[in-house]
């Protein structure tokens, strides 16, 4: 099947060519970059040139998508990704959007982003690609909403606890992140000297992610739950760390919490429970995540714990899975990346 | 005054040496090793033949105290601690013991550290040092337990909602630190090659530090504060960033928060208020703790954020700050060193 | 075809686990462990659970080699490597030595490791596997002495323009490596701590690397040719990065160098040359090498670089395709990981 | 007595801050900045509020500067650097130059840089700032061009046996950098995710500080001395490691060169020779250098390993030092703040 990539040079970017490059049923046919156009792949990622797969190495990079795609993945940065969009959702191509886009409702997103959609008409028709609880409506959709990098640990986290009504109305999201996740810009914040030994939180109860882990929350629990949200930068470049904290309903034992999380993850290839505190590392390069809950007694509070590769499940990695199911593939295929470690 | 240091040899020992080395007044008269003792200390820490004290990179360090110190700290592990300080305050002479051993109820005490105290008959002499919120117990003492690197740093991020009655009776403490905080022993576990780009966390909702930081803190409130508390190990070497999360009492606003903190920290020289989120990288290497807080009012939840140097205001600059106080010195000297950035 | 592991704890044992669990010929049918015996390997490896073997992941450790294994891997450290080779080879078994046992004549093993060797019988009978240099002796011959990380890097740095006689009789190379070399052992001076944000050679001119080294080039030269080696610990997980240093023939030219090197590497999978200077990000978890070299006119000087991954090319990579070449296997089987970036 | 400072807010800028933050004679009376012109110190560096000088965190970057100084030191990239030093140059006030711009010839100046200099008649009114080496010609000086970064770590480590004549005319120079001598710069390839656990060399044998070595070494040794010179970046903030090699003259004997270096170095406060290979950690945040060298016999050649902090002893520290040494203070004010370890 014909594949082609909106803005192929950043990190998730080249995440999904490294994905792609091992998948036995798509083919890359087109790759757009903006600054970057005109370039060969292999340029910006010098390490394809050692994928085996040497023609992607020399694919040109290209201003508008070429090549008429089967299917269109999005790796721009929210605003443009609905606008380049757009057209191909018109034309009837399947898209899977890895940017915040077509995650929340309108009127959220333009107070989450402080700007209007730029193609408000599709957003009903997204589904939210958090593959493994929503695998029937992601393969009958013409797109995909790629969940964020935090979003989708959170909700790991969080989601068999909520689906089975444990919760009771607030939870709070702490969520270590590494720097992969900035992207590839030019910044002097972003810059080594500055983050190396040393972290520190940003957006404190005020990032974007905040009101689409909320609202899926709220959607798995059948009831609002409240969230409060810290991302925290700490120096590593893969690797999303969440611990959540949430109040339990009265009477909710710790049995009950082991039933909800080992039936909603059992079987899974990419998402598995832990009986130790996960650690980022097991997932870097590889798709998957790693789920730990705790019942601290004393305060009647679940502590849950998950960790995923940002740039892996956070996003390439969900994408590429979520286009499996889309395109009816196995669910599996071009995952196969085993984790390195250390 | 003559100061001599029980296990100089450890990380918090470093440090000790380090601040002792320009301080004016206190004089280091002899330091303890365990398996390292023979040595010099400057084989131990070489940058300490550039310190500008030659005569310390030349002490030489005994199993046994020497030199009759009139005050002695400890950076003993607990257990050892008690031991080898209860003759020294048998005998008179004031104590700082950075362990954890005079930080708890006996008590509590034995359920947190699994083993019975070796000194329980000092547990009620010693005054808990939180240097800013107990200078006239501490100037009286005979002993102070300094505190705990993570119950520091969530002590100054919370004390001002509590000391002012704006809590709930819950807190949540989700406290990033480096590894230097595991101290220079030899585990695998802790190896460059482990924890590099990796984070996760340890003993949820079990470690030692969570009564420490709910006894000090329902303390200062007045009333019992339940503490959930989960430390995180990240990849950097010194640095104890923490994320807390507390309900507020119906009612209470931002304007009572900024009040209640500005006031508490205003002409503190070690403890600062910020108005952005504050990074480790802001204390590394001095004696400091910069605290931000957020009102989340979605959620009515007060999100408070501390950034401190585990070494530093977490074991040896306080330690040295606490006994300033014992002796009547100028309480910042020998702590003007500055942190350094990158 | 079945295939056995001597201590698959380490690191190299765990990356040699990595690239078998995606091996289309290969089966892991035991693999033994010291102090983990008895243990199973997703248990050392958790991110083993995630790359699609599961029965690998269940694999239970032993203190002896089960299985009736076709070929042999060690990964155990000199001395006990040949001794625990050596019942393997008498019995015909196809072996790969994946530490320094079977790389020196007996008497420069001697002495370079201050001990003698425990199964002398078997030195003559291996073939150095710098596979892209020897594949026809790989071929025919039963043991395989697998290169060194600092060796295999240097010599693909200096081997064309050694082959191509170009070079005057003494090499400097400096091998900036990162920590996981030194495996995966409890030692205080590989703590976290001790090594982030810090950089230092070690062994300087006393490595038991560069017997090996001098011994490979001066036999590619067919001359002798002395080495002045230095490896230099940097903070990092992965990688080697050789510079290397050569006084030239007189008269020889660019052109030469570049005809060299272009010839050497030209149609290898896995070693490249590169057009500007490599960085060991680009190897990261991959099977591969990257080679740039630059002539210093005014000193007539060749400075080669090389960039590897410690544990992929220069130690469990470097084996499976040496086992590929021993079995007939087409050589890049099992070795398509791609590298991660960033 | 009061200095001045252009272009305060870059990591030299800011390392000589800290350093004159708590320096007993020096008062800074005035900063420039460019982009960050109007802010004040503090926002730029938060730490400086805790560094017990109010009254810097509170100064006012501006576009000129301002408070008439009796010494101004510029920390300027070359090029602007000349071109604002030179008014002060020419109203007799004197200055420490921490950039490129005074430390070669015009000829070899336009050759390393591409462009012509900004100041060509006070080339040669400079004294190249080798502190330890040329105390009575910078006390004289008005101008002080102080050394690079690589240079300067180069120089301790090969200077000795330049002057005791025992060099055979090539040396090579290997030199391993923490990333903040790149500077506080928004450039996509100096960010984290770039540079973290990834290294590689750049401008082979094609750096500027390369005739800088060649000349001052040249210089010490009475004969010209040939120099390869390759900088490498490694995942570290501080720190540059110089390895260097050098051909010895016939019959050098270790003795020799123990006696050279010992000599060279013996009671300097700031450069110390060592019995171990440094590690740049014991020198981290101070004004320092370690030298170990070895000799390799079979080889006949020098190996020379010298450690400092780049923003230390190869900027900041070595300005302070050099204007000490010009205004007639002790040469060690300001500079005893101890490094930090670990």
């Amino acid at each position: 099947m014909r594949i082609g990539i909106l803005n192929a040079t950043g990190y998730s970017g080249g995440e999904l060519v490294r994905y792609l490059a091992g998948h036995p049923e798509f083919q890359i046919v087109g790759a757009t970059a903006r600054s970057q156009a005109g370039r060969r792949l292999g340029e910006l990622f010098p390490w394809l040139r050692a994928a085996g797969r040497p023609a992607y190495a020399e694919l040109r990079l290209t201003p508008q998508l070429e090549g008429s795609p089967d299917l269109v993945v999005s790796c721009l940065p929210h605003g443009p990704s609905a606008e380049q969009l757009a057209p191909f959702l018109d034309a009837g191509v399947r898209c899977v959007d890895v940017s915040a886009d077509f995650r929340l409702e309108a009127s959220v997103y333009a107070r989450a982003h402080g700007v209007d959609h730029a193609a408000p008409q599709w957003i009903d028709a997204a589904v939210y690609g958090l593959t493994e609880l929503r695998r029937d409506a992601i393969s009958d959709t013409q797109l995909v909403a790629n969940p964020g990098c935090h979003a989708i640990t959170a909700l790991y986290a969080l989601a068999p606890a909520a689906r089975a009504g444990l919760l009771d109305g607030h939870a709070v999201v702490d969520s270590k992140t590494g720097v992969s996740g900035a992207g590839r810009t030019a910044k002097a914040e972003y810059g080594f000297s500055e983050l190396n030994d040393n972290a520190g939180p940003y957006r404190i109860a005020s990032h974007y992610q905040c009101p689409e882990i909320a609202a899926q929350l709220s959607g798995l629990a059948g009831a609002p739950i409240e969230v409060t949200f810290v991302p925290v930068l700490v120096p590593m470049t893969r690797g999303i760390l969440v611990t959540a904290y949430a109040k339990l309903r009265g009477g909710v034992t710790a049995a009950q919490l082991d039933q909800a999380y080992r039936e909603t993850y059992a079987d899974e290839p990419f998402v598995h429970t832990a009986d130790e505190p996960p650690r980022t590392k097991w997932t870097a390069g590889g798709n998957h995540c790693f789920v730990h809950w705790v019942l601290d007694e004393p305060a009647h509070t679940l502590v849950a714990a998950a960790a995923s590769d940002n740039l892996g499940k956070g996003a390439a990695g969900s994408a590429v899975q979520n286009a499996n199911v889309m395109a009816g593939f196995d669910e599996t295929a071009g995952l196969g990346i085993p984790p390195t470690y250390p």
